[in-house]
Protein backbone atom coordinates (compact mmCIF):
# COMPACT_ATOMS: atom_id res chain seq x y z
CA UNK A 1 0.00 0.00 0.00
CA UNK A 2 2.77 2.36 1.08
CA UNK A 3 4.56 1.32 -2.73
CA UNK A 4 0.90 2.41 -4.30
CA UNK A 5 0.98 5.52 -2.63
CA UNK A 6 4.78 6.15 -4.00
CA UNK A 7 3.97 5.51 -7.46
CA UNK A 8 0.67 7.70 -7.70
CA UNK A 9 3.42 10.92 -6.24
CA UNK A 10 5.64 9.61 -9.19
CA UNK A 11 3.08 9.57 -11.64
CA UNK A 12 1.69 12.91 -10.84
CA UNK A 13 5.22 14.18 -11.01
CA UNK A 14 5.95 12.70 -14.72
CA UNK A 15 2.85 14.17 -15.70
CA UNK A 16 4.20 17.54 -14.38
CA UNK A 17 8.11 16.82 -16.03
CA UNK A 18 6.24 16.16 -19.40
CA UNK A 19 4.80 19.72 -18.98
CA UNK A 20 7.46 21.71 -18.01
CA UNK A 21 9.59 19.53 -21.22
CA UNK A 22 7.31 21.15 -23.70
CA UNK A 23 7.19 24.47 -22.16
CA UNK A 24 11.27 24.28 -21.74
CA UNK A 25 10.94 23.29 -25.63
CA UNK A 26 9.03 26.29 -27.18
CA UNK A 27 10.81 28.46 -25.09
CA UNK A 28 14.54 27.05 -26.78
CA UNK A 29 15.62 26.31 -23.01
CA UNK A 30 17.95 23.57 -22.29
CA UNK A 31 17.89 22.29 -18.95
CA UNK A 32 20.45 20.62 -16.89
CA UNK A 33 19.78 18.98 -14.14
CA UNK A 34 22.73 18.78 -11.24
CA UNK A 35 22.62 15.91 -8.41
CA UNK A 36 25.24 15.12 -5.93
CA UNK A 37 25.61 13.99 -2.15
CA UNK A 38 26.13 17.17 0.19
CA UNK A 39 29.11 18.72 -0.08
CA UNK A 40 30.34 17.04 -3.49
CA UNK A 41 31.17 20.79 -4.56
CA UNK A 42 28.23 21.40 -6.68
CA UNK A 43 27.78 25.26 -6.36
CA UNK A 44 31.55 25.75 -6.83
CA UNK A 45 31.31 23.56 -9.71
CA UNK A 46 28.20 25.53 -11.58
CA UNK A 47 29.85 29.06 -10.54
CA UNK A 48 33.17 28.34 -12.77
CA UNK A 49 31.02 26.43 -15.16
CA UNK A 50 28.86 29.18 -15.54
CA UNK A 51 31.54 31.93 -15.63
CA UNK A 52 32.96 29.72 -18.60
CA UNK A 53 29.86 29.71 -20.34
CA UNK A 54 29.32 33.86 -20.33
CA UNK A 55 28.22 35.17 -22.08
CA UNK A 56 27.76 32.87 -25.25
CA UNK A 57 25.80 31.11 -23.63
CA UNK A 58 22.67 32.58 -21.25
CA UNK A 59 22.45 31.17 -17.92
CA UNK A 60 19.93 30.80 -14.86
CA UNK A 61 19.83 28.50 -11.96
CA UNK A 62 17.16 27.23 -9.65
CA UNK A 63 18.57 25.90 -6.46
CA UNK A 64 17.51 23.73 -3.97
CA UNK A 65 17.94 23.52 -0.51
CA UNK A 66 16.02 22.44 2.43
CA UNK A 67 16.72 26.04 3.71
CA UNK A 68 18.92 28.55 4.00
CA UNK A 69 20.26 31.31 0.68
CA UNK A 70 23.71 29.80 1.19
CA UNK A 71 24.06 28.30 -2.12
CA UNK A 72 22.12 31.00 -4.06
CA UNK A 73 24.27 33.68 -2.36
CA UNK A 74 27.18 31.76 -3.82
CA UNK A 75 25.71 31.83 -7.74
CA UNK A 76 24.64 35.15 -7.81
CA UNK A 77 28.44 36.26 -8.10
CA UNK A 78 27.72 35.39 -11.46
CA UNK A 79 25.65 38.26 -12.46
CA UNK A 80 22.59 35.36 -13.64
CA UNK A 81 19.38 35.06 -12.30
CA UNK A 82 19.11 32.72 -9.57
CA UNK A 83 16.45 31.17 -8.00
CA UNK A 84 16.51 29.60 -4.50
CA UNK A 85 13.56 26.81 -3.95
CA UNK A 86 13.37 25.92 0.04
CA UNK A 87 12.03 22.65 0.38
CA UNK A 88 11.29 23.17 4.14
CA UNK A 89 7.96 24.65 2.55
CA UNK A 90 6.62 21.60 1.31
CA UNK A 91 8.14 19.52 4.64
CA UNK A 92 11.43 19.16 3.96
CA UNK A 93 11.53 17.05 1.05
CA UNK A 94 14.48 15.72 0.04
CA UNK A 95 14.62 16.40 -3.53
CA UNK A 96 13.23 18.92 -6.36
CA UNK A 97 9.47 17.64 -7.96
CA UNK A 98 8.53 18.78 -11.04
CA UNK A 99 5.80 20.79 -9.69
CA UNK A 100 8.55 23.11 -7.70
CA UNK A 101 10.11 23.82 -11.22
CA UNK A 102 7.56 24.76 -12.73
CA UNK A 103 6.63 27.22 -10.47
CA UNK A 104 10.14 28.41 -9.93
CA UNK A 105 10.18 29.11 -13.55
CA UNK A 106 8.08 31.52 -13.41
CA UNK A 107 9.94 33.49 -11.16
CA UNK A 108 13.00 33.64 -13.96
CA UNK A 109 13.09 35.41 -17.75
CA UNK A 110 13.05 32.21 -20.07
CA UNK A 111 13.60 34.80 -22.84
CA UNK A 112 16.48 35.54 -21.64
CA UNK A 113 18.43 32.41 -21.08
CA UNK A 114 19.70 29.49 -23.29
CA UNK A 115 20.63 27.15 -20.34
CA UNK A 116 18.63 26.69 -16.81
CA UNK A 117 20.69 25.30 -14.53
CA UNK A 118 18.99 22.64 -11.70
CA UNK A 119 21.21 22.44 -8.40
CA UNK A 120 19.55 19.77 -6.87
CA UNK A 121 19.32 18.87 -2.87
CA UNK A 122 22.30 17.55 -1.97
CA UNK A 123 21.13 13.63 -1.83
CA UNK A 124 22.94 11.21 -3.56
CA UNK A 125 19.18 8.71 -3.88
CA UNK A 126 15.35 10.55 -3.48
CA UNK A 127 16.40 13.18 -6.54
CA UNK A 128 17.05 10.20 -9.22
CA UNK A 129 13.99 9.19 -8.61
CA UNK A 130 11.98 12.38 -9.86
CA UNK A 131 12.06 13.60 -13.40
CA UNK A 132 11.36 17.88 -13.44
CA UNK A 133 11.21 17.89 -17.42
CA UNK A 134 15.47 18.39 -17.88
CA UNK A 135 17.34 17.46 -21.02
CA UNK A 136 19.90 16.30 -19.29
CA UNK A 137 21.11 15.09 -15.99
CA UNK A 138 24.62 15.34 -14.54
CA UNK A 139 25.90 14.08 -11.19
CA UNK A 140 29.10 15.17 -9.01
CA UNK A 141 31.28 12.98 -6.92
CA UNK A 142 33.90 14.00 -5.21
CA UNK A 143 37.32 11.93 -4.78
CA UNK A 144 36.85 11.91 -0.98
CA UNK A 145 33.64 10.56 -1.00
CA UNK A 146 35.37 6.99 -2.42
CA UNK A 147 35.12 5.11 -5.39
CA UNK A 148 32.55 2.29 -4.23
CA UNK A 149 29.63 5.07 -4.45
CA UNK A 150 28.59 4.39 -7.93
CA UNK A 151 28.07 0.40 -6.91
CA UNK A 152 26.28 1.71 -3.65
CA UNK A 153 23.82 4.31 -5.27
CA UNK A 154 23.17 2.57 -8.75
CA UNK A 155 20.16 4.57 -9.65
CA UNK A 156 21.92 8.29 -9.38
CA UNK A 157 24.35 7.08 -11.94
CA UNK A 158 22.11 5.09 -14.25
CA UNK A 159 20.13 8.04 -14.72
CA UNK A 160 22.55 10.69 -15.59
CA UNK A 161 24.22 11.34 -18.83
CA UNK A 162 27.74 12.38 -17.40
CA UNK A 163 29.59 11.94 -14.23
CA UNK A 164 31.84 14.70 -13.25
CA UNK A 165 34.94 13.16 -10.55
CA UNK A 166 35.20 16.73 -8.33
CA UNK A 167 38.10 17.58 -6.25
CA UNK A 168 41.15 15.93 -8.56
CA UNK A 169 42.99 18.64 -6.33
CA UNK A 170 43.11 16.55 -3.09
CA UNK A 171 44.25 13.15 -5.12
CA UNK A 172 47.34 13.43 -3.62
CA UNK A 173 46.43 13.45 -0.12
CA UNK A 174 44.26 10.32 -0.06
CA UNK A 175 44.30 7.01 -0.72
CA UNK A 176 42.21 6.60 -3.91
CA UNK A 177 42.12 4.33 -6.98
CA UNK A 178 41.03 6.57 -9.92
CA UNK A 179 40.59 3.64 -11.82
CA UNK A 180 38.30 1.67 -10.01
CA UNK A 181 36.25 4.46 -9.69
CA UNK A 182 35.63 5.06 -13.25
CA UNK A 183 35.79 1.36 -13.47
CA UNK A 184 32.53 1.05 -10.87
CA UNK A 185 30.62 4.58 -12.96
CA UNK A 186 30.97 2.14 -16.20
CA UNK A 187 30.01 -0.86 -15.03
CA UNK A 188 26.92 1.10 -13.75
CA UNK A 189 26.45 2.94 -16.63
CA UNK A 190 28.31 1.60 -20.13
CA UNK A 191 29.29 4.68 -22.11
CA UNK A 192 28.67 7.15 -19.52
CA UNK A 193 30.97 10.33 -19.92
CA UNK A 194 33.63 10.66 -17.01
CA UNK A 195 34.96 13.88 -16.30
CA UNK A 196 37.86 14.59 -13.60
CA UNK A 197 37.50 17.69 -12.51
CA UNK A 198 38.61 20.40 -9.77
CA UNK A 199 36.55 23.34 -9.36
CA UNK A 200 38.94 24.48 -6.94
CA UNK A 201 41.69 24.74 -10.11
CA UNK A 202 39.20 24.48 -12.97
CA UNK A 203 41.77 21.52 -13.83
CA UNK A 204 39.80 19.25 -16.13
CA UNK A 205 37.22 21.89 -17.14
CA UNK A 206 37.80 22.26 -21.12
CA UNK A 207 36.55 18.76 -22.11
CA UNK A 208 33.37 19.03 -19.39
CA UNK A 209 32.15 22.83 -20.89
CA UNK A 210 32.39 21.25 -24.73
CA UNK A 211 30.60 18.52 -23.53
CA UNK A 212 27.48 21.05 -21.94
CA UNK A 213 27.99 23.63 -24.85
CA UNK A 214 27.29 21.16 -27.71
CA UNK A 215 24.46 19.66 -26.11
CA UNK A 216 22.75 23.16 -25.23
CA UNK A 217 23.86 24.59 -28.91
CA UNK A 218 22.18 21.58 -30.24
CA UNK A 219 18.93 22.18 -28.59
CA UNK A 220 18.83 26.41 -29.57
CA UNK A 221 19.89 25.46 -33.53
CA UNK B 1 -2.95 14.74 0.59
CA UNK B 2 0.30 14.12 0.19
CA UNK B 3 1.84 15.54 3.39
CA UNK B 4 -1.04 13.32 5.09
CA UNK B 5 0.33 10.04 3.65
CA UNK B 6 3.43 10.71 4.87
CA UNK B 7 2.45 11.47 8.23
CA UNK B 8 0.63 7.71 8.01
CA UNK B 9 4.25 6.42 7.03
CA UNK B 10 5.81 8.04 9.70
CA UNK B 11 3.07 7.23 12.53
CA UNK B 12 3.52 3.77 11.63
CA UNK B 13 6.52 4.30 11.87
CA UNK B 14 6.93 5.61 15.65
CA UNK B 15 4.72 2.90 16.43
CA UNK B 16 7.36 -0.12 15.18
CA UNK B 17 10.17 2.02 16.72
CA UNK B 18 8.51 2.24 19.69
CA UNK B 19 8.32 -1.53 19.54
CA UNK B 20 11.87 -1.77 19.09
CA UNK B 21 12.85 0.53 22.24
CA UNK B 22 11.12 -1.86 24.60
CA UNK B 23 12.56 -5.08 23.08
CA UNK B 24 16.30 -3.54 23.37
CA UNK B 25 15.66 -2.47 26.13
CA UNK B 26 14.72 -5.96 28.11
CA UNK B 27 17.91 -7.28 26.24
CA UNK B 28 19.82 -4.75 27.49
CA UNK B 29 21.25 -3.53 24.02
CA UNK B 30 22.32 0.01 23.64
CA UNK B 31 21.66 1.20 20.00
CA UNK B 32 23.03 3.31 18.23
CA UNK B 33 21.77 5.21 15.16
CA UNK B 34 24.93 6.86 12.68
CA UNK B 35 24.17 8.87 10.11
CA UNK B 36 25.57 10.82 7.17
CA UNK B 37 26.34 12.03 3.49
CA UNK B 38 27.44 9.33 1.19
CA UNK B 39 31.34 8.80 1.75
CA UNK B 40 31.65 11.00 4.90
CA UNK B 41 33.69 7.91 6.02
CA UNK B 42 30.84 6.27 8.71
CA UNK B 43 32.36 2.55 7.74
CA UNK B 44 36.10 2.92 8.53
CA UNK B 45 34.73 5.14 11.54
CA UNK B 46 32.58 2.76 13.12
CA UNK B 47 35.47 -0.29 12.33
CA UNK B 48 38.11 1.44 14.08
CA UNK B 49 35.18 2.29 16.83
CA UNK B 50 34.14 -0.93 17.25
CA UNK B 51 38.29 -2.42 17.47
CA UNK B 52 38.75 -0.03 20.42
CA UNK B 53 35.68 -0.75 21.86
CA UNK B 54 36.33 -4.81 22.04
CA UNK B 55 36.65 -6.74 23.97
CA UNK B 56 35.01 -4.08 26.97
CA UNK B 57 31.83 -3.55 25.07
CA UNK B 58 30.44 -6.68 22.63
CA UNK B 59 29.61 -5.04 19.46
CA UNK B 60 27.16 -5.86 16.11
CA UNK B 61 26.13 -4.13 13.44
CA UNK B 62 23.28 -3.45 11.06
CA UNK B 63 24.11 -1.83 8.03
CA UNK B 64 21.70 -0.09 5.06
CA UNK B 65 22.35 0.46 1.61
CA UNK B 66 20.18 0.45 -1.14
CA UNK B 67 22.44 -2.16 -2.99
CA UNK B 68 25.52 -4.01 -2.52
CA UNK B 69 27.43 -5.53 0.94
CA UNK B 70 30.70 -3.77 0.11
CA UNK B 71 30.10 -2.03 3.81
CA UNK B 72 29.27 -4.85 5.58
CA UNK B 73 32.52 -6.84 4.07
CA UNK B 74 34.79 -4.09 5.07
CA UNK B 75 32.62 -4.43 8.88
CA UNK B 76 33.31 -8.18 8.90
CA UNK B 77 36.82 -7.48 9.22
CA UNK B 78 36.28 -6.78 13.20
CA UNK B 79 34.69 -10.33 13.83
CA UNK B 80 31.38 -8.71 15.14
CA UNK B 81 28.12 -9.98 13.69
CA UNK B 82 26.87 -7.90 10.48
CA UNK B 83 23.23 -7.72 8.75
CA UNK B 84 23.47 -6.33 5.51
CA UNK B 85 20.33 -4.67 4.76
CA UNK B 86 19.96 -3.98 1.16
CA UNK B 87 16.77 -1.27 0.59
CA UNK B 88 16.34 -2.15 -2.86
CA UNK B 89 14.00 -4.60 -1.65
CA UNK B 90 11.79 -2.29 -0.67
CA UNK B 91 12.23 0.05 -3.80
CA UNK B 92 15.41 1.40 -3.13
CA UNK B 93 14.51 3.28 0.26
CA UNK B 94 16.89 6.11 1.25
CA UNK B 95 16.67 5.25 4.83
CA UNK B 96 16.08 2.23 7.15
CA UNK B 97 12.60 2.62 9.24
CA UNK B 98 12.10 0.95 12.43
CA UNK B 99 10.48 -2.30 10.89
CA UNK B 100 13.50 -3.23 8.84
CA UNK B 101 15.43 -2.60 12.18
CA UNK B 102 13.22 -5.23 14.06
CA UNK B 103 13.59 -7.47 11.37
CA UNK B 104 17.03 -7.22 10.81
CA UNK B 105 17.51 -7.73 14.69
CA UNK B 106 15.92 -11.04 14.50
CA UNK B 107 19.17 -12.23 12.63
CA UNK B 108 20.94 -11.31 15.56
CA UNK B 109 21.83 -13.04 19.01
CA UNK B 110 21.16 -10.11 20.85
CA UNK B 111 22.45 -12.10 24.51
CA UNK B 112 25.58 -11.60 22.57
CA UNK B 113 25.37 -7.87 22.27
CA UNK B 114 25.82 -4.70 24.39
CA UNK B 115 26.23 -2.00 21.53
CA UNK B 116 23.98 -2.61 17.99
CA UNK B 117 25.27 -0.13 15.74
CA UNK B 118 23.16 0.67 13.04
CA UNK B 119 25.08 2.26 9.94
CA UNK B 120 22.37 4.03 7.92
CA UNK B 121 22.07 4.78 4.45
CA UNK B 122 24.26 7.33 3.11
CA UNK B 123 22.03 10.50 2.76
CA UNK B 124 21.84 13.89 5.11
CA UNK B 125 17.67 14.10 5.05
CA UNK B 126 15.22 11.53 5.35
CA UNK B 127 17.29 9.33 7.67
CA UNK B 128 16.89 11.97 10.48
CA UNK B 129 13.13 11.71 10.11
CA UNK B 130 12.92 8.16 10.69
CA UNK B 131 13.22 7.10 14.67
CA UNK B 132 14.14 3.47 14.87
CA UNK B 133 14.21 2.84 18.54
CA UNK B 134 17.71 4.08 18.64
CA UNK B 135 19.19 5.22 22.12
CA UNK B 136 21.22 7.64 20.54
CA UNK B 137 22.01 9.58 17.26
CA UNK B 138 25.50 10.54 15.66
CA UNK B 139 25.88 12.65 12.62
CA UNK B 140 29.28 12.32 10.34
CA UNK B 141 30.09 15.12 8.92
CA UNK B 142 33.70 15.09 6.80
CA UNK B 143 35.37 18.29 6.81
CA UNK B 144 35.00 17.87 2.86
CA UNK B 145 32.05 18.69 2.70
CA UNK B 146 32.02 22.39 3.62
CA UNK B 147 31.31 23.96 6.69
CA UNK B 148 27.48 24.89 5.95
CA UNK B 149 26.18 21.57 6.36
CA UNK B 150 24.48 22.03 9.44
CA UNK B 151 22.83 25.57 8.47
CA UNK B 152 21.52 23.81 5.16
CA UNK B 153 20.59 20.20 6.58
CA UNK B 154 19.37 21.28 10.36
CA UNK B 155 17.30 18.03 11.17
CA UNK B 156 19.99 15.86 11.21
CA UNK B 157 21.62 18.16 13.29
CA UNK B 158 18.77 18.79 15.81
CA UNK B 159 17.68 14.83 16.29
CA UNK B 160 21.58 13.87 17.07
CA UNK B 161 23.38 13.50 20.37
CA UNK B 162 26.90 14.18 19.11
CA UNK B 163 28.31 15.34 15.50
CA UNK B 164 31.73 13.54 14.47
CA UNK B 165 34.03 16.02 12.16
CA UNK B 166 35.85 13.83 10.37
CA UNK B 167 38.11 13.47 7.59
CA UNK B 168 40.76 16.36 9.95
CA UNK B 169 44.12 14.84 8.50
CA UNK B 170 42.80 16.89 5.16
CA UNK B 171 42.15 19.94 7.66
CA UNK B 172 45.85 21.01 5.68
CA UNK B 173 45.02 20.58 1.92
CA UNK B 174 41.46 21.90 2.22
CA UNK B 175 40.40 25.70 2.37
CA UNK B 176 38.07 24.84 5.70
CA UNK B 177 36.92 27.31 8.24
CA UNK B 178 36.54 24.59 11.40
CA UNK B 179 35.22 27.48 14.17
CA UNK B 180 32.56 28.17 11.39
CA UNK B 181 31.84 24.79 11.61
CA UNK B 182 31.69 24.09 15.10
CA UNK B 183 30.12 26.84 15.55
CA UNK B 184 27.20 26.17 12.38
CA UNK B 185 26.71 22.98 14.84
CA UNK B 186 26.14 24.32 17.76
CA UNK B 187 23.63 27.47 16.03
CA UNK B 188 21.77 24.31 15.18
CA UNK B 189 22.04 22.46 18.18
CA UNK B 190 22.87 24.14 21.44
CA UNK B 191 25.30 22.19 23.52
CA UNK B 192 25.77 19.57 20.72
CA UNK B 193 29.25 17.56 21.41
CA UNK B 194 31.35 17.45 18.47
CA UNK B 195 34.46 15.23 18.33
CA UNK B 196 37.18 16.20 15.79
CA UNK B 197 38.26 13.07 14.63
CA UNK B 198 40.73 11.54 11.58
CA UNK B 199 39.16 7.84 11.17
CA UNK B 200 42.27 7.20 9.14
CA UNK B 201 44.70 8.09 11.39
CA UNK B 202 42.36 7.47 14.54
CA UNK B 203 43.42 11.14 15.76
CA UNK B 204 40.97 12.98 18.13
CA UNK B 205 39.55 8.68 19.47
CA UNK B 206 39.79 8.93 22.79
CA UNK B 207 37.16 11.57 24.08
CA UNK B 208 34.47 9.87 21.31
CA UNK B 209 35.36 6.66 22.68
CA UNK B 210 34.65 7.54 26.30
CA UNK B 211 31.80 9.16 25.37
CA UNK B 212 30.16 6.38 23.51
CA UNK B 213 31.16 3.72 26.59
CA UNK B 214 29.59 6.14 28.96
CA UNK B 215 26.35 5.97 27.23
CA UNK B 216 26.27 2.36 26.47
CA UNK B 217 27.53 1.45 30.08
CA UNK B 218 24.94 3.79 32.10
CA UNK B 219 21.96 1.51 30.15
CA UNK B 220 23.43 -1.80 31.20
CA UNK B 221 24.11 -1.22 34.49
Amino acid sequence: MEIKVVRKVLDVNDMMAQQNRSRFADEKVFVLNVMSSPGSGKTTTLVKTISRLLPEIKCAVIVGDICSTIDADRLSVTGVQVVQVNTDEFGGDCHLAAHVIGNAANSIDLDAVDLLIVENVGNLVCPAEFDIGEDSRVVVLSVTEGEDKPLKYPLMFRVCDAALLNKTDLLPYIEYDKEAAVKNILQIHPGMSVFEISAKTEEGFKPWIMWLKERVKKKLA
